[in-house]
């Protein structure tokens, strides 16, 4: 079959690969209808070391399965399933928890030895605590909303709750990538009143505003802070999503919350120690966040996608075919995409 | 009148200086009946530089109000009140959610060009806002207790809470210190199952059994680490309690903590990146925390004092006069001595 491989910052290639197949009793293995490329991607597609055998990439997939491990008890072939960029096997302490990307036997899709989600076919461990069938058909209209499920949208929402969005609430967000995007999706979602978006891009700013956005702070660094205080009542916005993961915007983000409230860190961090964490500490401003518990989101989010309330599809503003994926990068790495569908 | 002024890291002096007395009308002028050296005083004692003027130290109080200023309303001469070491107003926004140490006109006590409380009288800003009045006599064998308000109680409790200690959780307390020790009794009143205890000194840790301590660790960094997570079930404590302030301390407290978890800061920070937030981000710990709502924790502390429920006092073991303050910090420095109270 055919797949992306990443040998190196800039080098992303799709070659011909060995199908995947049933490896554990727990796996499935679906053909994947839709995949896409994640702003997660451009940071090895910035800095990956030369490798030979190639880095297998994608981690976001909607997919028919096509073949079941013997242990296999929920998930049955021919289903439609949504893939979350993290397996979780749905049984221990922390899936109960809801927190799937913590779960003990759990992992993240691509990296080295992994299947991969960039491909036409990929094997899923832990089947029945991993995927997630959809009641729709495989080429629905709604298919770039419910493939935002894989990831973009559970992390904006994830960077919501743990930053305490609720009803009335001045919400910040830092960033306007795709996840930054579904951040202000599920901060209105979640009732905030005021939702301050931080960005630079026209387009991208727009689709904040169509999406919710009440205000938009296109300064950087302290003066995006100063601005966002200024808008927020003074003090500063008490619910803060950082979407990038860059040092300066987890500093900036921290530096806006008010005292006492909270972050949501959902974009990468880049560095071992927090910027601004003593910032953070003087301003009493609680810094939570992490892989979002995908998964866990579907339920709550994908009504409001079947019944039309949210539209995270929009995100997608390129459509590729798989031999399409080495240009869908680089049309992501240079701006020109917020984020691209793959339809192999 | 006599008080306590630092020159430089190690020179703490007791001199003549002159009576503090109204300045603002919404001040008061207490006598100090009794004060302490602080865990945080220790920082200026290690690392202060030379100053010409000395730096007045102190800010924790009991006192007998002497005078009041013309706008001051709820406080009267000679009644007995705490003083926490922040002022606040108590009417700002910040006040009334319960974080007086963020109030809009609030600030903190000792410091150049403020009053400080290792003195025979301290000036209180704010004083309708600030200050406590007690409902005991000023010689009451509950003194400790009642002092420990003005900081290391209303601290320990802070970190417990901000790290959402609750009936039957796991609890790490990083720190065997003044702090550490009241966010045991803190951990243990909010109903913690199972309280681990990191410290070194046998003294520390026998006060921090007596207050409700389960277990004891001994190690220090990934040592510590990997022990925690032992006691606590394998994953860690879902609430770790970081009441030092170091790098290290701060990146320990972080990895003992259960994935999904919360860290409650309160050890005053070295530097302005945090340590260990990437560690933090990959768990989904939330990191919390800052200078405590002393002032608004008086209210829930103070019953459980004078019922004799909880005996924070018992985290004074020396007490000195004025003059003794000098050798005081030395004792402290040189962990003979867990906490000194001034009787002036």
């Amino acid at each position: 079959m055919r797949a992306t491989l990443m040998y190196e910052a800039g080098d992303v290639r799709v070659e011909d690969v060995s199908e995947p197949s049933i490896v554990e009793p727990t796996d499935a293995v679906i053909r994947v209808t839709r995949a896409a490329i994640c702003g997660s991607d451009l940071w090895p597609y910035g800095s990956l070391e030369p490798t030979e055998t190639g880095r297998p990439m994608g981690h976001e997939a909607i997919g028919v399965v096509e073949d079941i491990g013997e242990e296999v008890r929920n998930i049955e072939p021919g289903q439609l399933v949504v893939m979350p960029f993290a397996f979780s096997d749905g049984t221990c302490a922390f899936c109960h928890e809801g927190l799937h990307t913590e779960c003990v036997h759990g992992g993240f899709f691509d990296g080295y030895g992994t299947s991969a989600a960039q491909a036409e076919a990929v094997r899923i461990p832990l089947a029945d605590g991993t995927l997630f069938p959809l009641p729709v058909g495989e080429d629905d209209e709604l298919m770039p909303s419910l493939l935002s499920l894989s990831d973009v949208l559970g992390t904006g929402h994830h960077a919501a709750v743990v930053s305490e969005v609720g009803p009335g609430k001045s919400v910040a967000v830092v960033g306007d990538g795709a996840v930054g995007l579904c951040g202000v999706i599920a901060a209105n979602r979640l009732g905030a009143e005021q939702i301050i978006m931080l960005g630079r891009h026209e387009d991208r700013l727009a689709l904040a505003r169509e999406f919710g956005a009440t205000d938009v702070v296109t300064e950087r660094g302290d003066e995006a802070v100063e601005r966002v205080k200024e808008l927020s009542g003074g003090f500063g916005a008490p619910s803060v999503l950082e979407c990038v993961g860059h040092d300066q915007s987890t500093a900036s983000a921290i530096g806006m919350a008010r005292p006492g409230g909270a972050v949501g860190r959902v974009g990468v961090p880049q560095d071992e120690a927090m910027p601004g964490g003593e910032t953070a500490f003087y301003a009493n401003v609680k810094v939570g966040g992490g892989p979002a518990p995908a998964r866990a989101y579907i339920e709550e989010l994908l009504p409001d996608i079947l019944n039309g309330k949210i539209e995270p599809g929009k995100v997608f503003d390129r459509s590729v075919d798989l031999e399409g994926v080495p240009d869908g990068y680089r049309a992501m790495a240079d701006r020109e995409s917020i984020k691209v569908m793959i339809t192999p």
